[in-house]
């Protein structure tokens, strides 16, 4: 720490618009060209940094996750008090710690538990039977199915589905069987899901989304599929049903994985990759071909449903050449 | 069938970790291995796996029908007694069969239609003049707009959407003017949606989504669009507006389905495909560029910006050894 | 305007579907040859069509447009009166317009302010300090995070949700921290959303809908993302964070924006483009592989996977025919 202990700080702020009374941080390379003139009353700075900014600062290894504590500390979501909205519905049969809240319009069926210092927002339904450790936030609009499991402080963004059916159906004779989905999701502590995302319950066994697991808006997870522990996927990917991701797993934007297959730990797969086989070793992977302009994409699409012809010819060429 | 007549079946299980009092099943070969060991106390499986097992089984051509079949008869979802929670908003002039429930929550409009025995859970829509039949299952958290009508049997899983509207929008002069959406929705009986699925109301006619379709979570179809008796739609896909998908065509996740074009009966797309133009014949169709390591598909994907000059490139190449 | 000023229309259909009674419009050539036998009392035309059909007639340069007009005006949605419903719960610090309507199910929370002739649909829920302009329309379970801002005729498809948080996570030691979401969204005047859309609140500044956009169903635009005025986005696009989007930009369904990037004005992405770096000239721009028989396609993205290497061999040959 440098500078004044006095400095009174209120609030976070980028560092090009900040103005004094709050802090910034300097965490992407890119931003560094604001750092002289930021007006920042400190900044929260890399050791390589440092010596860039004259004012007050924290200077540590990691500024942005220094950044994301200070920030929870200055803006922490608004206090509640324990108790259940008048609107709010709670089936006699369900326990609902008394430190916990319900919001209106949220209805909490039958066998269901919520834990100590839960905040259920307005127009969740929480399922029979279902359980929700400590700690946890469901913004508004979520909603878990029957026999679901949460661990600790897992916070649910609006529009999240948990426990929906599976896609379980077996054809017969041209017409489709509803394969009962008969398991459920646990969820582990400490777990983040976005905006509109679903999980789905198991057909038999339960799907597994593991403690530290961060899932963007609109991702879907099939039924029976484990994400494993901290791992990490964006807005839009889809992840079929069975499919086995390790820990520390980060799938990028629009990505697709396959059912009944592995991602071992500490995988990347870039943005819209698609993911058709096993990936068993570490490192990082991508599909996909990138934009151009229509006219050039046109002419070299139309080439490659020619590829395999062309690859024939080359080697034919080869062959002549040699003799 | 063959064994003890005498056998107590309490639950299915897979076969892997079957416990006894339970029934297992094998449909898929991967799972063969785990045939001799299991503690089922019985097995569903086909003619060529019953001399593998020594235990109660129930021999069919088809095992995973069968299973489905005595899951359901095994799990059935609870039992539920007609009627209106007090905490549902159902307006004077809806009709809700006296058989059917409405839970708390939920909100039926005005000239609305419940039909007997439905389950509509907690915090659903539906919206004014929609018409459901017999037997519909609205999980929880299901939206219907104005005038859609269900058929029989339909599941819907939380957050389904059905009858918003179309992405209708006509340019002028550097603006959008709605276009409004006048048509509706009509799904048939027995059809299935996943979770947060949406289905657009017609412009002008309505979007159809006929008898025996199941669609999984995530899935967009757009206003006017017809998806054909028995077709099987899978995570995130997208289906644009006033595309006409036949019957019993199966679509894997993420594929999108332009607008206004045709997918003729038996079409198989698998995951990701990119459907531009009508496909007119029956068969399997696909697109994409399956996973690399970066580094490989980094280079690869640099080329085919060049495609078309390659070939043209081996063309001369060609050429100039035939001279 | 052509033909008997005493014609009675009570409603717009298609043309090839069009009772008398009911006005119909060409704007599609593809629909052309049904315009001499439909049963149209009156047709919206182009001058070029004008000749080919001998009844009642508005003829304009944009029919589609001129369409728009007149079906809004032959089917207005039906008139509200203001009210909150007694199933709706309105916070005592909210302001509700005395003209606005809250529906039954319906959440305002505290220090929220909804506009005159605000429709606020079944189920909704507007977050503490949210703001709404006048005329907007929420047509049913909508969720709207906190001090989310919305202008003027917004209207929002249900199952939306505005100001979830984004996705703002920073790696410590094998595990996710939080970085807390402190920005909110404003959404322009005369924007339009689609069903299950979700708009991420930015991380410490705001996410932008600027004036006029219209976002499709299932789209999702990361936290501090802009979207710039009368641009419009079709179904299942993601836009990630920080990606800053022009003007009057098109994007058709399933295409991705990397974040941090820009896209100026006047650019159209087609379906499934991969917009993986800034596109800094106006034009169309494409990404993709189209679809072909599973078969071919087999064959020729194996070859995919050697497209450098056949590029060496290719150049190799060249050079050796010259020598």
């Amino acid at each position: 720490m440098r500078g004044d202990a006095a400095t009174r700080i209120q609030r976070v702020a980028t560092i090009q618009n900040a103005a004094p009374g709050s802090i910034a941080f300097l965490a992407n390379p890119k931003y560094r060209r604001y750092l002289t003139d930021s007006q920042a009353s400190a900044m929260i700075l890399s050791p390589e940094d440092a010596s860039g900014w004259q004012g007050a600062a924290l200077v540590t290894k990691n500024p942005y996750v220094l950044y994301a504590r200070v920030a929870a500390a200055l803006s922490p979501p608004p206090p509640f008090q324990g108790g259940v909205h008048p609107r709010a519905w709670v089936d006699p049969s369900a326990k609902v710690a008394s430190d916990a809240w319900i919001g209106p319009g949220s209805v909490v069926e039958a066998g269901a538990e919520v834990g100590a210092r839960c905040f259920i927002g307005p127009n969740c339904v929480i399922g029979r039977d279902a359980k929700l450790g400590e700690d946890c936030r469901l913004t508004a609009s979520v909603t878990l199915c029957h026999e679901v499991v949460l661990g600790k402080r897992v916070l649910l963004n609006p529009g999240v589905v948990i426990g929906g059916d599976g896609f379980g159906i077996a054809p017969e004779g041209g017409r489709w069987i509803k394969v009962p989905q008969l398991g459920s999701v646990r969820v582990g502590d400490d777990v983040e899901i976005g905006a509109n995302t679903t999980v789905d319950r198991g057909a038999l066994e339960d799907t597994l989304i593991e403690e530290g697991v961060k899932l963007d808006n609109l991702v879907q997870i099939g039924h029976g599929a484990r994400i494993g522990a901290h791992s990490a996927i964006a807005g839009c990917v889809a992840i079929a049903g069975s499919a086995n991701v390790g820990k520390h797993v980060m799938i990028a934007g629009m990505a697709g994985v396959n059912g009944h297959i592995e991602v071992v730990d500490n995988v990347v797969i870039t943005a819209m990759g698609m993911v058709t086989n096993s990936v068993t070793e570490p490192g990082v992977y991508s599909s996909g071909i990138p934009l151009d302009t229509q006219r050039n994409w046109r002419k070299n699409s139309v080439r490659f449903r020619h590829l395999d012809e062309m690859a024939r010819r080359l080697a034919e060429l080869e062959k002549k050449l040699k003799d």
